[in-house]
């Protein structure tokens, strides 16, 4: 036990300079521990950053939030979701399923397809990332699209959605179904992009 | 070197009783290896029995055909790919999207999704397999299937439908998005079908 746990106080690793690239390590790390413990919900910032032993105002400063911070940590997502988010629900509604499936495309594209090929390796090998993959994303990311146009029924077109762009990536970068793998992105746009928005607006029942 | 295999006949195990159940893992040993080095395509009944030591006949007699043997020893598929295409091109062209969500979860639920979460994991992890699920699902079963109702351009048709069945396996047994993972078999049929149907029967341009 070091001086600062038996202190009470977080513990902090000699030589580590505050706010350096040591710190994020460390911040990951415990993000690992701490989601893997909590769930994406239970999770705070403050216990993150107190399993790390540095301040919970690193958080901000090396991921933007917590969801920067999973997205990284757990996720290694290529992107950051806020700006999908925002990027997605800018625009007309009755083609938010086209800008769904091109923004997908174009950045899971940009890393070859082997980061999702890793994220589903992860998923289908542990039941917990699984279950945080489903928590953030579901509830993050394809719910709030799907409630800001379709307030009735949000989680089930969500999933719905997310059904289907997740098909289109298994399609594309792990099983590689021809021609989807090596099709031009405005093919798969065309043809994908009016049954997402089904799933989004129209009639499911 | 057996005497068999300096002598140019196919080595046998001393002690397999030929048909019996040694021969039938032998089989499945071979079956994997061979269709590893040559694909689907290229591997012959003849060349994995010479592998396995036993009488192509054997290959009847355990598994069927070569798809039989596919299935069982590399895609490990808890249904048999002829009985589903004659269950799925028995019927109507407009409900074919229908039939073919329905008959994906009542095959898949029927091993509570653990088998599908392995056959992701192995694709994800293998790229080999990958390539073997594709070359056996786009060519055997989905553009089969499309080729059945649009002959125009079954292979795109058929990856797209794999995709959002794929993608509907993802959602329920594998990331469990809700209410997909949990909800009845004929509310996912409903959401869905008209969904699989455009991409069968549907403008896609």
């Amino acid at each position: 036990m070091t001086v600062e746990q038996a202190e009470g106080r977080p513990a902090r690793r000699r030589g580590r300079r505050p706010g350096g690239t040591d710190t994020k390590t460390a911040l990951l790390d415990a993000a690992r521990q701490v989601f893997s413990e909590q769930g994406y919900d239970g999770a705070t910032v403050r216990a993150i950053a107190t399993r790390a032993g540095v301040d919970a105002a690193m958080v901000n400063h090396w991921f933007g939030s917590k969801e920067g911070l999973f997205v990284q940590a757990v996720l290694q997502l290529p992107f950051d979701p806020k700006d999908l988010l925002d990027r997605l629900t800018a625009g007309p509604t009755d083609t938010l399923g086209e800008r769904l499936v091109r923004t997908f495309l174009t950045t899971w594209d940009a890393t070859g397809g082997g980061h999702f090929t890793a994220l589903v390796r992860s998923v289908s090998s542990h039941e917990q990332a699984a279950h945080l993959l489903n928590d953030f994303f579901v509830k993050q990311v394809f719910t709030r699209i799907a409630g800001a146009v379709a307030p009735d029924t949000p989680q089930f077109r969500g999933s719905l959605v997310g059904s289907q762009i997740v098909g289109i990536g298994m399609a594309r970068y792990v099983v590689k179904f021809e021609p989807i793998a090596s099709a031009d992105i405005e093919t798969i746009v065309r043809a994908a992009a009016p049954n997402v928005q089904r799933y989004l607006t129209g009639d499911l029942s």
